[in-house]
């Protein structure tokens, strides 16, 4: 490109329509002249050869992608931060790019929007090797195609009855090898014990020794004692991640039997997919994280995990599971909080989605996360901290019930603990700095 | 978990039955003692807690994946490769560990294959925050289940009726932006100059100012008539990524209309939607590589490019095109090998994919793509090199056809040039050092 060429690819923002265009923010590593790297992720994201040879045209105006900001963070960096690519004696910098990606590009589709912010013109833009896409802004114009949560945080509320505290889950273990008939019972001891929703394992599926039909129609019944018993709704949680034809099946198969919300792996599955079971559900949709961590640990290249939240928020899950506060989990607290908020934020229509930060969670941890959050609109989804419980599921789930009390009471876990043997059995069981460790 | 619990994580391969297990293989660094931090991490990826509280029972003997191999690569290190995670004042040791995982836990189901090889159990495990999958390996009896590519490298080659050299693709360019009847002049053009694949960019979709429908209608004739004046067949690749719910029948009208194979991106669509489209699908289907490279550029974090081209080889694909060799492509040489050998090699019933590696191709560059393949079983795929030929596309595409003509003679590229002025213009427009940053 010459110099000529890459002002084409540069526009202050106030003088473009901003219907038209997704707002992104990267951070990017190039060698050479940030401007001229900028100009050509630009250029790779969209109208790559803008013109045919022999013509004399400009596709730039209407299907360019442009800068619309650049702040240099580091220049004079001598190599880029994670040893890949050569600077080619070329000193490196560090920046932040917003750009406006005009969407009428591709359209209101999740898998072509997918490859224009994290495809090929953003991954092998040239001497730009290190790459993270940060954020996502969408126009009203672009959100009105999709539907987003069905019930969202609200009709989740209404569904289960409860407004004033998280909603608690529970993952039922040993989440892989029980039969129908064990797991069900796990999941019928947890909700007497206090919590709403009792949930599969992301991995556990529609397999031979524990097939979906007779698990969900097991949990459905139990959930009936288990709302007979108690006086409130409760939820199973089944997971139907499978392969993307099944899906509708699967629901089907899943809510006629009793289970009442459905879990599907979002990434492994397909956030596509996920969008068209939307139009088709009649119950809650809740996301769990396999495959997103591989493409979001790491500070300086992948996706961040928030516009990944975002996607998943506008594919229309009502419920997004996602790795939560601790050392195990490998989020930054402001990366947790800033996943909470995007599952929160106002979105043009699109309704909020209740964030579920999780990880070895147990009565103990239940605290910090509220304090962390700053909000009762979040779901708490201990593991073993329910179903490894020493007095069995039914005391785990109470440890937790016993633990939010504390908190609504002002009370210290400790105070609390004396009067509940549940809660104090799960201070000794998992109150150890050796759980950092444990099974989640 | 205590030492004898761990102990239960670890297997002699050769006392496995071996049609039971998956065997993986992963990169991991660990702080602590690293046979502990294997024996989790095949905990966490099968039977996390593996009975029942008050139950005497073990789930692990059919469940539990199994460590079969640990080398230790360097030990005592001081930090993480990525400065992500806390070694706790432990040393961190960096290892290769081999797994046999069981995949009757879920079956032959991609989203749930990817969310057990790749998912929370595996990223999230304790104490080893840095992780790569590095390679997978199916035994026969999960393969059966699988179609696998239809037409297979065999199929393609009858389809073209080329046997003897590699397949020249090209990507139209300018890719976004123009109307379906330019667009389709460049298409005819380009078969007319001896491409045997002209190809909608991985970018563009089913929009208004590019209709596929009327795409395919025009691109389907142009290939007709430069069918029948070239006298040998030609393949249109239309781009048919978009919602999940849409493939089946946009692969019917594109396929209706002329289109005689399919392009998916995979990763954005999800591999899934490509297993049921393979159900249907009548044409060769080919994939693209957006959203790949960040869970896959670092050396030492992620999924490998080899493990999800042979998950693409599964889901059907015929045709893969990949980031091929050169530095804008970020491939080490070996990569990118172990990529066009993961298409090729035998794979029980499964038939092989073409490899395409592709970025920033022309002429000059299809002599060392061929040398460091070493077979004719691979396509080519330049997009500028055709489409940005001063001479326009039809001479583009000559040029590769005429570097090829002299590999097959034995014949310098700049000698061969000297009769041909298609291929001294490719020389002279695209054999200066600056292409290393241009256009692709």
């Amino acid at each position: 490109m010459t110099a000529s060429d890459w002002a084409g690819f540069f526009a202050d923002a106030a003088a473009l329509d901003r219907e038209a265009y997704l707002f992104l923010e990267y951070y990017l590593e190039c060698s050479g002249d940030p401007e001229l790297a900028a100009a050509h992720f630009c250029s790779e994201q969209s109208t790559a050869q803008w013109r045919r040879v022999g013509f004399d045209e400009d596709l730039r105006p209407q299907f360019g992608a442009r800068v619309v900001d650049l702040e240099i963070i580091e220049s004079g960096r001598r190599a880029f931060s994670y040893g890949v690519g050569s600077a080619q004696h070329a000193p490196v910098t560090a920046c932040r790019i917003r750009i406006a990606h005009p969407h009428g590009n591709f359209g209101p589709r999740l898998p072509n929007l997918l490859s224009a912010i994290c495809g090929e013109g953003t991954f092998f833009s040239p001497s730009a090797p290190i790459v993270k896409l940060l954020d996502i802004e969408f126009p009203d114009s672009y959100l009105a195609h999709f539907q987003g949560p069905q019930f969202g945080v609200a009709g989740l509320r209404d569904l289960l009855q409860v407004y004033d505290r998280p909603i608690f889950f529970g993952v039922i273990k040993p989440n892989i090898g029980l039969p129908p008939e064990a797991f069900s019972e796990l999941g019928h001891e947890s909700w007497l014990g206090g919590l709403d929703i009792a949930k599969d394992d992301e991995m556990l599926a529609d397999t031979d020794w524990c097939p979906l039909d007779r698990r969900a129609e097991l949990l459905g019944a139990a959930r009936q004692r288990a709302e007979a018993a108690t006086g409130v709704p409760k939820m199973y949680l089944a997971n139907i991640t499978d392969e993307v034809d099944q899906l509708i099946a699967l629901h089907d198969r899943a809510i006629e039997r009793g289970a009442n919300a459905l879990l599907i792996n979002a990434m492994p599955t397909g956030l596509s997919a996920v969008r068209m079971l939307r139009r088709h559900a009649r119950v809650p949709l809740m996301a769990h994280f396999p495959f997103i961590a591989p493409f979001a640990r790491l500070a300086h290249f992948g996706v961040h995990t928030r516009v990944f939240t975002k996607l998943q928020r506008l594919a229309g899950f009502d419920v997004i599971i996602m790795p939560g506060f601790g050392p195990r989990m490998h989020m930054d607290d402001d990366e947790v909080r800033a996943c909470a908020a995007a599952c929160l934020e106002p979105m043009g229509p699109i309704k909020p989605s209740l964030p579920v930060p999780g990880g070895s969670d147990w009565a103990g941890t239940l605290r910090p996360l509220y304090e962390k959050l700053g909000t009762v609109d979040f779901g708490f989804v201990p593991g073993r901290g329910v179903f490894g419980h020493p007095l069995g599921p039914r005391a785990g789930a109470a440890s937790i019930r016993q633990a939010w009390d504390a908190i609504v009471a002002g009370e210290t876990l400790e105070a609390c603990a004396a009067r509940h043997p549940e809660l104090s059995t799960a201070l000794a069981a998992f109150g150890q700095p050796s759980h950092a460790g444990g099974q989640g």
